[in-house]
């Protein structure tokens, strides 16, 4: 059998097909230090309140809804229902002028971006008939290593590197945190050549758990304005569901903005569902590529979330008991950080989000690569940062290929005894084991 | 904003997004004779199967595994637990030699499509680095009006048309068959150019309920073979669930062929739970597919559908109640079709399966599309036949502008109300109302 070029492409070796499939196979195994994957937490309040709406669903009256839910198609914009009440909730919280006609539902997040990605991303045909190929902007190295391989022409991304500058957390030093290079990023030539076609960010970011500031995301805004593209925001780890994100930061939408939740991270990846905010034009775009990928997004995932909408029993989930789990997490995972790894040249990202710590081993002879191959071999997953590099030409920037990111969603015995491996290769490598 | 190519492609009016379109304003409107969709008849014997299962996931410890599932990513092959269960089941009830290997999970049949259309159809590059452009050959026209828009390059398919034979049902007249034109299918040019990538062909058929016979398929199966190429199966409608096939037919796999299962029409679209079968080389392409379109399949489906395969009661229960309905639902159909348009030209397709039957009204004037239009307009929804003539060149051919599907998955009342609506508006059209 032959495959197409099509084929070609995604059957080659992707990084979020090599990140998925160490976390599957590690979850099968007894033992493995899962610091690699990006599953949430397994927290008990958490699944105490899934338990109880799957058992509302399931008992009662209410079980006929369900078997409604899973025995018919939902549009393919997603199930109506859902979609009204999520508009009901964004204008209650945060006053927006939306309806259902703003919101679409995908299979997860990472099915929208595969299709925002392709939408706004590879060949463009232009008045006169030629062929022009546009870019994704993402302005924050590193980002999500999902993103790298969902083009269907081959990977069209650019990036510049970011600045780095030494800050404290708590008071402590060996923090760094990743700054925009805003006068890069706006003197890009790509922009005068109109080769960019969208500007993306995570926020907070997956990997670093950098929160963007309010400023720079005015100022991202206003460039994608400027330039006449959308400005995607990724925002799977943010508000108002997971929430996990330790600053101030404000949330803002308008129709130049496409704001994409998920359930995922609040604890129900195994649902698949993600949900799209943008002006109706976007949301019909993804209601026909919904049609014709998917036939219609998964349902369930809006039986169980609906109720928990509607009475912001999700939100307060959230706000009380999911975002202070990920903070403890960090603050857990940054003090046997230090402890362990005192000796090393090493600093942390400050933690202002999302499920992950990431770690920067200056100078770190073999990289992170070999870091985690070594890991690997020894029960202890990671991932090295090279791949989070989107967009950007690693080959004269050593710090790409200096940091790990580890997931912090783990209890306190599986991190410390991460940690300490990590410590011992790190300090075998560097040759001071 | 400006959308790609792709953003194009896939935003244009697909006939499969007016169809799911059409179905879902339909169910959230009171009082349309919904002879359109696709979704499965609500039947009192399955939902209660869902409801007992739905509250055994939900009560006692097994809440625990739900919230387990929903709260996890499985890998992106699918749930490794139900890819077993689905395996022993195979084994056991066929004696193929299939392991989990053998098999993945999509989001759907519709989401199997779009990976396997795109892997053996579009642009492919020879070893000389040439461009060849090849095309999925649907060798039974009518067939899925899913498959037209699911390329990314823009749609290639190849068919020839059928040869339709006069047969009896029940020993009534006023039935036909398509048969494949074998002769012409074997000499097509595109064989010899090394542009045909794949045969494919569902079975039962969506939309005329033909089930090729097993001398028709073993004959496809050695074409295929001969030319090195894959056969794919969409079995949706088939063995061993939901099983709506009322004659004898045997299902056959082996390693060139591609077999396509789905749990939507047993009665669970929406978990969107679609079953590929092939050799390890497929699978693997699949699985990568999914992590970048999907990241993971949804899970719940499996979760669902787990106990049923692992004790037999989805098999028992399509083969004592699913294919028992739909027999009657199309004895039910015939006789009120028979009934209501003795004065009409019209032959109904040999009801051999699937859930919809396929009328032939031979020389209507205006077509099915103008009938599909009137229709709509009084509030009867049916699918008009041109679509559905996927690879044809339909200008040459009025045969395909004559048909429509209607799906018999409605009760007495609405296919009562559904069929007269038909044959008043087919009455008005030949000018005999």
């Amino acid at each position: 059998m032959q495959f197409s070029d099509f084929g070609q492409h995604f059957t080659r070796e992707s990084a979020i097909l090599q990140l998925m499939d160490d976390l599957g196979k590690a979850l099968a195994q007894e033992g493995v230090n899962m610091l690699g994957g990006g599953n949430p937490a397994r927290i008990p309040a958490v699944n105490a309140l899934f338990a109880e709406v799957l058992r509302d669903i399931a008992n009662g009256d209410d079980c006929a809804a369900a078997v409604e839910n899973i025995g018919n198609y939902s549009e393919p914009q997603g199930d109506r229902a859902f979609l009204n009440t999520v508009a009901a909730f964004l204008r209650r919280h945060y006053g927006w002028s939306v309806s259902a006609e703003n919101l679409a539902l995908t299979n997860g997040s990472q099915n929208a971006f595969f299709y925002l990605f392709n939408l706004f991303g590879g060949a463009f045909t232009d008045n006169q008939g030629n062929t022009v190929q546009k870019s994704v902007l993402l302005p924050l190295a590193p980002e999500y290593v999902g993103y790298a391989d969902v083009q269907v022409g081959g990977s069209r991304f650019v990036s510049v590197p970011p600045q780095i500058e030494n800050v404290q957390y708590g008071g402590r030093d060996g923090f760094f945190k990743y700054r925009i290079d805003f006068d890069a990023l706006e003197k890009l030539p790509q922009w005068a050549a109109g080769e960019i076609g969208a500007v993306c960010c995570s926020r907070p970011t997956n990997p670093s758990g950098n929160v963007l500031t309010d400023a720079e995301m005015a100022r991202l805004d206003a460039l994608a304005r400027r330039h006449g593209v959308p400005l995607i925001i990724d925002n799977a780890y943010g508000m108002p569901f997971p929430n996990i994100i330790h600053r101030d930061a404000e949330l803002v939408w308008h129709d130049n903005i496409i704001l994409c939740f998920s359930l995922s991270k609040v604890g129900l990846p195994g649902v698949r569902c993600g949900i799209v905010l943008a002006r109706p034009e976007v949301i019909r775009a993804i209601t026909a590529l919904n049609a014709v990928v998917n036939l219609a997004p998964t349902r369930f995932g809006a039986a169980v979330a609906a109720p928990l909408l509607q009475d912001d029993r999700l939100k307060t989930l959230a706000d009380n008991v999911i975002r202070p789990f990920y903070r403890r997490q960090a603050d857990l995972a940054v003090s046997l950080l230090q402890k362990e790894m005192a000796d090393l040249p090493v600093r942390i990202h400050l933690p202002e989000g999302a499920i992950f710590l990431w770690l920067w081993f200056e100078g770190l002879p073999a990289g992170s690569d070999e870091l985690y191959r070594r890991l690997k071999a020894r029960g202890t997953l990671v991932i090295p940062s090279e791949p989070f590099f989107v967009g950007i030409d690693t080959a004269q920037f050593c710090h790409a290929r200096e940091c790990v990111r580890i997931s912090i969603a783990q209890d306190q015995a599986v991190l410390a005894r991460g940690i300490a491996a990590i410590a011992a290769e790190a300090r075998a490598l560097y040759g001071t084991g």
